[in-house]
């Protein structure tokens, strides 16, 4: 067990798991939307090789980002808070300072 | 001027250049058609990650198969046979030596 895992509690580890993946799930959907119209307007190659540009790009944020490690795990909110893929308010019930450092990060 | 541009008459220029770009066109028209009926079941992640690696595949396939140098035609013409984008009728009007030398290239 990670030396940071254990100031977690029980509760906050649900609500920490609950909003992670609620972001993933929306940035997913929102991303898979974006491709499906993008692509759906495709009439050259060019722009085919855009899109493969996009998706090196975003497959590489994308796969950084999602990292469920405790020590991480404020850094990663903020992060998804600050893009907007998650609100604040879905981490109610974290410690006051992990809000408080969560919602720092956010405005950096 | 390279050397072997001097073997194409303008007539097997134009027959060349028509073939080439028509096979051109029908493979970009199915790869975009191909793209877009994956891309319009993408559910999740992975699939889209998949088609990342797919379009990283083809394009670097597709780059370095269209090289119009009069040189390397033969090969080109062969590939595009063998793969269904150009039918050899298509390049009638090529000396029967670069005919020859196709056909048998595109059955290899």
């Amino acid at each position: 067990m990670q030396a940071s895992e254990a100031e977690w509690t029980d509760i906050e580890k649900t609500i920490a798991r609950t909003a992670f993946d609620q972001a993933y799930k929306r940035e997913v959907e929102a991303l898979l939307k974006q491709v499906q119209e993008e692509t759906s307007t495709l009439t050259e190659l060019g722009e085919l090789w855009r899109l493969h540009d996009f998706l090196s790009a975003k497959r590489h944020q994308v796969e950084g980002k999602y990292d469920y490690e405790y020590s991480a795990l404020p850094f990663v909110f903020a992060g998804l808070v600050k893009e907007g893929w998650l609100h604040l308010s879905e981490l109610e019930g974290l410690s006051q300072d992990k809000l408080a450092k969560i919602s720092s990060l956010a405005r950096m």
